[in-house]
């Protein structure tokens, strides 16, 4: 087991890891929009996830096509048909497997938290 | 990595895979009862989410009995004595882990959202 | 695959084992605190949880140190600074890759409920 810990982010706000790689899948920790305000629109918070998702996916020597599964996490479900889109714009031919989680709030009052899986390369 | 998109299933209502295999594992989309309307009762939507599952796995060449986990995301959780009952009815003897996650509600107003990890046999 | 029930702890309460392994991988349930009542603090549940999760672990030949990820439902994000620095009290050095999801409210009225997957040493 390996944690990652990526030097150019902000460093974990808590007791965890950006990532924890675990045989030949890295598992990556909840990620919030926590590079932009929380008043930031929903483009702006879309993309500060995918580009620290992107961070430690790269750090870990893999990238998006490398994506098993996805757990998104919404605090309004309306903002569901611009999420997809965004994230269709993102992953490109790729599509992992997906669930989307409605939820009562997110941390700080962000609108999105993206957690996922990937394959390792050797 | 392989991703799995049933023929006889409606396609996927967004950007992503009915389910994707990494290594000797199956991971699942959410699966919702989209086979039936959202005024359909408990009983009809759990059918429907589990015969979406079972597709899928028969699929991708393996069945319930080699579920690992599941998660089920629930909108009201006063369902869940009778979900409980509808899912120890498709399992029988074998018994997952499993994580009931109360949402604040689910795409479209449905009222039961799962999903599951299985192994597939080589 | 492996369903693991523990022998000293409450039986699952519904149609789920305590974990499953599966490859090198155990897959936890949902544990709720309920070796305390719904009244308990925030700190005797915690311990309720960890209490039952060390069980499981070392039941199945492992601890807290073989924690890949791990995901925290709590129920009202309020308790989320507490619930951190009990978090980082029990796993000390070691930090998996963590979620927290924010639910509308669990199980009988809980607080808190964990979810996760370690490795099995060989």
């Amino acid at each position: 087991m390996k944690e990652i810990i990526v030097p150019n982010l902000p460093p974990p706000n808590g007791h965890y890891s950006h990532a924890v790689i675990s045989g030949e899948h890295l598992y990556m920790s909840g990620i919030l929009p926590n590079l932009v305000k929380t008043s930031a629109s929903l483009n702006e918070q879309f993309s500060a996830v995918f580009e620290v998702i992107q961070k430690i996916l790269n750090f870990s020597g893999c990238n998006l096509q490398d994506v098993v599964n996805c757990r998104l996490y919404v605090a309004d479900i309306q903002d569901w048909p611009r999420i997809n889109e965004l994230y269709a714009g993102v992953f490109g031919s790729h599509r992992p497997a997906r669930v989307v989680v409605p939820v009562k709030e997110l941390h700080f009052g962000y609108k999105l938290e993206v957690e996922l899986m990937a394959e390792i390369s050797k």
